[in-house]
């Protein structure tokens, strides 16, 4: 009998998954053994750490809701959600927009709008409008690409949080034109603290970060034939522009409100982008969360 | 601004994590981030494959509840509850005895026998019994140290398992004599299933392991002045010797019944085991799992 040691157990671990049928799966559980181990041992976790962790991921678990996902907002404090859509962004090359988190306030089925719209359905502050074009790598407008917008109110909450499932706002759904050109006027959303009262927000807290992030427009962008696109832009003066508290901001998603007499909405400042989609290459179209039913799943 | 990368993303995290003011929180979540983030590169983590993780993160949390704790059934299968066990006995000496999983099945207010007794309200198998001293590390019996035994029927079961909350059998605690001596007996236990009906269990067959503890005997040891002592004794001659699902076995705690003239019961096979407890060394006496109490709270 091959006797276990600090040293000896994780191989025996490792042997024991050996016989895994899925390749994948092993490649992937035998590297999370060696990590975990490696983890447990850099840091000499003790017995008193093992359990204030057991019971943090016990009650990460048991925090979720068919409307909170508190799994996934661990995953996104510990910026594990934008290394992987880093990844994922890298592996699909760099022709398209970069992507970013969905969020947990994604909505299927919200209004859908005419170009030109105001997503705010009562406005209780001045109105910026976007305009936007969708094209393809190589820069050519693709015709009545389908897009979803949603983001706060101008006091930085999501319709949700205000009114549950009863009412939508701040969120809309509209087709672009046959240039892939649209545009929208809206509020500009604030930045806003992550859920603070479960588990999740009680570590962000002990760490000390103040668990905001950066005001931001969320996207979802698609057309037949191109990947799905999610992708949020943050607006650049906001003070946690630096520090989002999920690691969502990458400089080409940043954008500011300046002054334009050419725009359709001459007396509002305007906020211009054009998103870049990659062609289908066959593989599932997602990035993380992307999919509101494996969202759901998730939730489950 | 600095933009986030693949290569980036960690740094940016460790960074905003920087000002916790608890240094043990800060060393242990800045090696946690540093892994995960390991762990996903080498493996090159999908969004898909991520989802999956979460999915799965979360489901394991909602699958517990007062009776059934899946989170530390996951650390036991992935060989992390043996690593930390491991660690604390080396770094609490090697004069004591190894320590093993507590396990799942640990009731408290056993019925309290005498010496001698059989803890098996009605065997249905030949009886053995078992004999033991507890020591110091010098090797001195410690007078009446307290005994708390616990192990499956001859078929395989804990008594929660048959009869829930309503009955205990084949559990018992007894106080050792004025030499440290003790003995008792009981019928042989017999390897068990840990639950598959959960994700863990799935988790165990889609990796093609059995997801069986080979039989063994628990032992609760302590003393005034010693740190408690959580371990197993493992039967020698059991299928699964060599391949325990939760990586508790060491050469040190096999046992193998065998004829004794001298047996208090010399008609029956029997088992002779010494237990050495360490001093108590002011810190919290503890192993993984070791105190009923915390373990109410990682079910909480």
């Amino acid at each position: 009998m091959a006797d276990l040691t600090v040293e000896t157990v994780t191989d025996a671990v490792r042997a024991q998954m050996e016989a895994t049928p899925d390749i994948r799966l092993r490649e992937v559980m035998d590297a999370a053994v060696r990590h975990l181990h490696a983890f447990a041992r850099e840091v000499k976790l003790t017995p008193e750490e093992w359990l204030m962790g057991i019971a943090f991921m016990t009650e990460v678990g048991k925090s979720c809701t068919p409307s909170r996902q508190e799994t996934i907002l661990l995953s996104d404090t510990l910026g594990l959600s934008a290394l992987v859509n880093l990844m994922a962004d890298r592996h699909h090359g760099h022709d398209a927009t970069d992507s970013s988190l969905l969020g947990p306030f994604y909505r299927e089925n919200s209004p859908m709008l005419a170009l030109g719209d105001c997503i705010a359905t009562a406005p209780r502050s001045a109105l910026v409008v976007f305009q936007g074009q969708v094209k393809d790598s190589a820069g050519r407008g693709i015709p009545h690409a389908a897009i979803e917008v949603w983001q706060t109110d101008a006091h930085g909450s999501y319709d949700m949080q205000i009114h549950g499932e009863a009412k939508m706002d701040h969120r809309a759904r509209f087709v672009a034109d046959a240039q892939g050109l649209f545009h929208f006027r809206t509020e500009r959303p604030l930045a806003y603290n992550i859920p603070m009262d479960g588990p999740v927000g009680r570590m962000v807290r002990a760490q000390g970060r103040h668990g905001c992030r950066p005001a931001h427009i969320h996207f979802l962008i698609g057309a037949a034939g191109y990947r799905e696109l999610v992708t949020a832009l943050y607006l650049g003066d906001d003070n946690y522009i630096d520090s989002d508290v999920v690691f969502g901001v990458s400089e080409a998603l940043v954008i500011m409100p300046t002054a334009d007499a050419a725009s359709p909405f001459p007396d509002l400042p305007a906020i211009r982008y054009d998103f870049a989609l990659a062609r289908a290459s066959g593989e599932a179209a997602s990035r993380v969360g992307a999919d509101p039913s494996t969202l759901v799943q998730a939730n489950a």
